[in-house]
Formats: C-alpha cells, structure tokens, sequence
C-alpha cells in the first residue's frame, strides 16, 4: 500500500514539480528549467510509469489518485499527493481539469546507434518543430508500427509536456535519438542506415515523385526488409540535402487545387502504408 | 481596382464583422450571433472569394492587403478596410498576426440529396464534436478526393471560424449537408444510400473489423463504384445504431499496446487507401 500525502498548502515544496507550469513548461532549454517529464491524465501516467524514466511523483485529486491506485501498482518509494482542484489550479497556473499527473527526470538519451539496431520501420523527422505535430507523430509511429524515431536538425522537443499529451504517451515508450550536424551536415549521419540496408524514402508533394505505394516495395512488389521514412516541416519540407541522401522521393497523390497534407497525417498515411505492404 | 477604405478608429461600425472574434466568433448558436463565415489569412481567404458564400468585406494590415489585391481579382462591390496591427488587436480583441480576414453570409444549406447526387466518394460523420478535428477532416478530404461530407448527430458547425482555418478553407469548396433525426434516428436516412449503390462502410477500432484495405473493394478485389465512408467521435465512436446502418465494418491495423488513431488521421488514412483502390 503506497502512502498518500494530503497537501493543502499550495506553496509546498513538494508540489514544486508540477508548478507554474503554464509559465516554464519546465523546459530544460530555458534557464533554470529543469527537464522534467510530465504526464497527464489516466491513459498517459501509467505509460510514464511503466517508462525508463525515473518517476519522481503522482500528484492529483483524491478521487483521481484512488480510482488510479484500485487499478495500478506503483513503487512504494514513488511519493503520492493529494490536492484539491483549487490547490492544484494554484500551483500549476490553471484548472488541470484531468486532475491526475506524474512528473519524472529524463532518462539518458538512446543513441542513433541503439534506435537503429533492431528496427525495422524507423521514422526520421527533419525540422518539425510544431509539439503537437511532434507529439501525433509518435501517437501514429506507435499505432502503426514504429520501431524507433530519428530527429534531424530542427525539430521541437519530443519531451515537452504537450507533445507527451497529443502522443498519448507513446513518446515514452518508442526510442528516439538525434543527429549531430547541422542544417546542411545532419544528413551525412543517414549514409550508416543506408550501409545497415535500410531503404531511405522522402515524403514530399512533389507530383514528380513515386506514387508511395510504389515506393515501399521493390520492383518486384516486395516490402523492404528495412525502411526509413523521412518527413519534413510543413511548408517548406524536406531539405534537398536530406532528400538527395534518400534512395527515392514519394509522394501521396492528391486531388487537383489541394495543398499538402499535415506532416503528421502524411507519415500516417505513409506508415500505414509500410505497415500494409507487410501483411 | 477596388477601393480601399483605411479605418483607423476601433470603434467604426464597418469593422463589426471582425469585432470580438474571441468571445463570440459570430457563432448562430449563440443569442445575436450573425453566422457570419470568417476566413483568415492568405491561402483562406481566396477560397472565401471563389465560394458560393457571399462575401461581405475584407479587412487587413495595409501590406497585406496590397499584395493581396496585387495576385487577385476581387469584386468591386466587396468593401476594402485597411487597418493598422493595433487597431485590428482592438477590434478583433486579440493580435491577429496573419493580417487578412475576409467576412461572409453563411450560403443556403445543401440538401443531403445534393450533396449525394453526383458523389462517388463521401464521409459521413458521427458526433465529431472537435471543430479542429471537423476542419482537418475536410483538409483531408479535399487533398484525397472526397465529393462531399455529410453529417450525422452531434457534430462540430463546419463553418466555425477555427474549423475553417484548420480545413484551409477546404470547408467553404466541399459540399456538405446535414442528416435531420436524433442520436437514434438519423441512421435511417442512410438506406437511400444503400439503395443509390453507395457501398457504406464503418470505421472502427474493434479487431473483429475486416482489414480497411480489404473492406474497400469487392470480393474480386474491385474498388466499388460508390463509397460512403463513416466516422465516429474519438473515445466513443460510431454508434452500434449507425454501425448496424452499413454494409461493413472496416478497421485500421493497430499494433499491440496501442489505442485508436485520432479520428481526422484514421479517415485520412480510409481514404487515402479509397484513392489507392481506384489508381
């Protein structure tokens, strides 16, 4: 039985993980920040606890806490507290209306390396820098079959509170790395997965492309072992230096006097994709 | 060339069209509410332009406006108001950064019958109640070839000032219409469908499902002629009532551990793989 603390104190210490979070997000890239991980609400915390991060605390209403601990183990040295709605409104800078969170420190980050190893389908992102693009982009990896995301130059934090939230958690679980580089250098890193025989295929819409269901199996319609996906930023898109150091260009066609999808939705469709020439 | 009016008083009543976009945004459902059709920005508002929705005014930063008019025609009869950043943040009450807005009577609405009469390819949701969601699945829509959208109860107004900007202003191209009947009810008008050769097919996360790309043609693997796609909220979904209604259930593959997609990325995959089966 876990013990659980009542606090109705809003300046306590103990709830500092969870404060003004509205203000710092506590984002490791402002100063003073200090990178937590937050996880919201009761699809996502247990998916924090079952994660490698290293849980510091659950905080949230009695009512949340109890229904949350009749149906979840949790580490008797992980500290439970209690608040009500208006202390936790307090603390956090506004109504969290799910009333159930956990906070943890970040875990050591996988190398490129680790993530490609065993996988087969990886998703690699160049200069998404939206967090909720970041974050349905692993809530769709995870559904439909993701090994491990890669990120290139510019994209936005993965860990940021709302890309947790929109990913349903599944940034959690799914292992990620970054490249070294820069905007122009990043690329060079993708040669390694091309020598591990992994087949690397841009997302664009550009017409000229490959029709995608042509592009994730081989000339004889046979999926690739391996595959990488990349994805760029919406608007500009892929830089031509990622591209070049793709095997193929692959677009979903779209109908006349349309735009381009969201990033997010084109790599869902893309993976569902992947994930339909596996079958 | 169109003349061009600069307003610099927030309080002159030309501009009421774009008056406190944040409180009351002009929704009909609201006490006093004009239903007035708000497009924002560039890429929007040229499709306001080019609707069946009568356009009432255009208003802008002085910049804006001039490029703007340099790349498009525009009716002279259609008010032109200029107006400076500070005083369109007055008047809209918050800072609208994009600069370009363009104000419409709402259009009389389609009938269903419209709205089918020609259609080869049509969505039809259920208690979507997002308007994001509602404005990303007309985006999607657009881009992999839908005719129409048809709603069944409880959704989203389509023509609120966020789903429109979400949808690209696809939502002002797309016809759609409204099922009548209840939450119980509304399915029924769904067997003229039936009867007008619409194959109808439920999307749904249940396993049990037939695999979407096997749902979408025929037993020898045709694509049929007339497809009705369905949709239901995130959480719930379609409704056993509205399930019952169609000829199938059809799901998305998931992998193990993971929930449901959103539902504006499920049907964008649904019909990416409907546009796939008629290449």
């Amino acid at each position: 039985m876990c013990p659980v603390f009542f606090i109705s104190d809003p300046s306590d210490p103990r709830l500092d993980d969870v404060r003004d979070l509205n203000h710092s997000d506590h984002r490791p890239d402002l100063p003073g920040g200090k990178g937590l991980v937050i996880a919201e609400g009761p699809l996502v915390v247990p998916r924090l606890l079952e994660s490698r991060f290293p849980v510091r605390c659950i905080v949230g209403f009695p009512e949340k806490v109890e229904k949350f601990l009749a149906s979840h183990e949790v580490d008797p040295a992980i500290p439970i507290y209690t608040v009500s709605r208006e202390t936790l409104a307090q603390v956090a800078g506004f109504d969290m209306h799910r009333g159930l969170l956990a906070t943890a420190d970040r875990a050591p980050a996988y190398s490129v390396d680790e993530v490609v190893r065993d996988a087969r389908t990886l998703l690699i992102l160049e200069g998404v820098g939206d967090h909720e693009n970041i974050g349905a982009m692993f809530r769709n990896a995870a559904g439909l079959g993701v090994d491990g995301v890669l990120f290139g130059n510019g994209c936005a934090d993965p860990l940021y509170r709302r890309s947790v939230r929109v990913s349903m958690g599944h940034v959690l679980r799914i292992p990620f790395a970054h490249f070294g580089g820069t905007h122009t250098t990043w690329q060079r890193e993708l040669s390694p997965l091309a020598d591990a025989s992994f087949r690397l295929i841009s997302l664009t819409p550009d017409p000229g492309a490959a029709h995608l269901a042509d592009a994730l199996v081989d000339d004889e319609g046979r999926p690739w072992e391996r595959l990488a996906l990349l994805a760029g930023a919406e608007g500009p898109g892929l830089t031509e230096h990622a591209m070049r150091a793709t095997h193929i260009r692959a677009r979903i066609p779209m109908a006349p006097g349309t735009d381009s999808l969201n990033v997010a939705t084109s790599a869902a469709i893309a993976l569902y994709e992947r994930a339909r020439s596996l079958r």
